[in-house]
């Protein structure tokens, strides 16, 4: 098992009615005003807006709002909310919405404590993280985790790059998940972000190194069973409070501090980086992107990195029960029953089905990989990439 | 699924040589003079005390010794350590220990700020834990997950009862978790510390409420998967760096912030309130009293809560791979496979063996339960526990 460091401060409150926390933890972490950051106005809808507000005026917090963050959220997005919360002197954020809130709050926490252009803070940028304000999240849809961990992406440039942010300063302080939350979470998205959560245990699941953690792969293979046995449940009844209280819970542990990649030699996160591609050139739901690419992927891993056929046949009896003595076809039968789930869950068939062109793959694949290698059970470069993109095509 | 809170803030520094964060680290939490606290001299023999000294030297961080920490640590131990703490001013409490030391350290911070009796901390106690000194451990033996956890046992009184003392505030500010740490410690304290491991995580898979949340139970089957495999490989070779690394992350999950007993109705441990006992009158190792009482209170708790059947049968299926369609057989393999893994990693076969008197019997389960109900899928008060003690006898 390789080194690793674990830390995850966030104050979870998990539960039916938690927003009673909001206010008290808020003054907790030193909040007395409150850029209040939300998306496209569905939590104005469903009532969520107004029981934060409620929350917050019980106890004289005052607030300032920065509505309308988009999904994939863009840069442009965070200077605004960078932008009202000097020009109001905040001293707290809090994102109520899902991963694209939470993402670009934790962009603004860096950048209003940043005397510069909050892009030298992305990963690979010239600036450093010193300090953050503080940031907490009312969560509305589960998928992305990003409620329980330090990072997160932002969408930037010509070609819609997707950048990340990452420092222990963008933990939130605490973030409140209330599975009712999510019962209006349209369909499409629900599921989307059961797989994204998937796809997450799926990225620390298949890494060089995992013949020496076996703590991390069997929990692992738990939380997975744990999503494919709740996601279904969500799609025949979006009002199952327990089956939404699983994925909810089950986003948030899977992502939690990387806790399934520790100890292991280290990834790119191959198909998110791939997905991130898709998302924006065709401004894709994230979850989507990843189921389109992971089934293919893994064919592709399999077929390049037999040495891990043992990592796959334990996915498919200890995930999916598939029973095979054979390790050879059971690792195979794994990846068809993950590329059954995908369906069972609605995600579209192909890249193709997704409204995909065939023409732009190569430049999906090279855009993919223009900062090098990817791969973490094999070299994925461009060529590999294309290969990859070529069979989740059609 | 019940509501929850989820709080683990102890940053962890796993793996070979992390013992050079421990100077950093102390500082980063204000510490200049420090309680350094271990047990009854091994740490002297197998260097590790050296190596914590030499890293405190190295930046000049003043020390000062409390040794001889006794297993079950007494509260004695306790009161030694406030003095010293107090008679030298200091400012930080470092464990270099496994469990005791760290317990007996957790009730030492809460009791250096507290103006009275560092029993009126205890839970049930007049007192109220409002401040503590910063602690922290550098973990030698791994089991009890005291370095992830906010929770210590103290022994005290003249029946050497065990009292629970337990707050966010006593969350270890960092834990440093060499695996190489664990290779000395005898064969015994290994294999206790593995079922005191386990047996936190069947503790946690038996309550009530478990039939809504699949995250914690999936999990935590996963979990009890990777001890069950690498206990018995620590066994072969104690020097088994991978063994010793997945049971020492393994020790450390399972109680972390009790991760998987949140979302269910609550419990109030039965099988360490029994185990408790046998250590309170036989000084037994804590690891082997619940490799005592485990499959004789399951067995129990099966037939006195039939409606959780598939709880037992999914315990045999997915931790033990039992392949049987039948639940209610499938549910008694399960407890079967248990008992032959206890005798596997050389635990005594039953109470007679280990030296408990029959006569005592009556008394134990009396004193288990003199605070009422203990029961987490049935009522187990004392009637309950004298048949499970028995059953546990020969």
């Amino acid at each position: 098992m390789e080194n690793f460091s674990f830390y995850i401060p966030t104050t979870v409150h998990f539960g039916k009615g938690q927003i009673a926390n909001l206010s008290a933890s808020i003054k907790q972490f030193g909040g007395s005003k409150v850029l209040l950051a939300y998306g496209g106005g569905s939590v104005k809808k469903n009532g969520i807006y107004d029981a934060v507000v409620a929350e917050l005026k019980k106890v004289s917090i005052a607030f300032v709002d920065c509505d309308g963050i988009k999904p994939n959220p863009p840069v442009e997005d965070v200077n605004r909310g960078i932008k009202i919360y000097k020009e109001n002197a905040c001293d707290f954020i809090l994102a109520v919405g899902g991963g694209s809130t939470i993402d670009a709050c934790k962009a603004m926490a860096a950048g209003v404590c940043y005397n510069g252009d909050v892009m030298d803070l992305m990963a690979g940028g010239k600036g450093e993280i010193k300090a953050a304000a503080p940031l907490a999240s009312v969560l509305t849809m589960a998928g992305t985790g990003s409620e329980l961990d330090m990072g997160g992406v932002i969408t930037a440039g010509e070609d819609h790059k997707k950048h990340t942010i990452m420092h222990p300063l963008l933990y939130p302080k605490f973030s409140i998940l209330d599975p009712t939350y999510t019962f209006s979470v349209p369909e499409i998205h629900s599921m989307a972000g059961c797989f994204d959560a998937l796809n997450h245990l799926i990225e620390c699941y298949f890494i060089a190194g995992s013949e020496s953690t076996d703590v991390q792969n069997m929990m692992n293979e738990g939380l997975m069973r744990s999503i494919i046995k709740n996601a279904p449940l969500v799609l025949a009844n979006p009002q199952d409070y327990n089956a939404r209280a699983n994925i909810m819970w089950a986003s948030s542990m899977a992502l939690a501090s990387f806790q399934f990649a520790i100890g292991k030699k280290g990834s790119n996160w191959p198909m998110h980086s791939m997905g991130h591609e898709l998302s924006s050139l065709y401004d894709m739901t994230h979850g989507v992107t990843l189921a389109l690419i992971a089934p293919a992927y893994l064919e592709f891993s399999l077929q390049k990195a037999p040495e891990y056929t043992w990592l796959f046949a334990n996915f498919a009896r200890n995930v999916f029960g598939v029973i095979e003595s054979d390790d050879a076809v059971a690792a195979t039968k794994g990846i068809e029953c993950l590329k059954e789930f995908t369906l069972k869950i609605k995600m579209p068939k192909n890249l193709k089905d997704a409204g995909v062109e065939e023409s732009k793959l190569e430049y999906l694949a090279a855009k993919a990989t223009e900062w090098g290698n990817i791969g973490a059970l094999c070299k994925i470069e461009k060529e590999e990439a294309f290969e990859i993109f070529n069979r989740a095509f059609a």
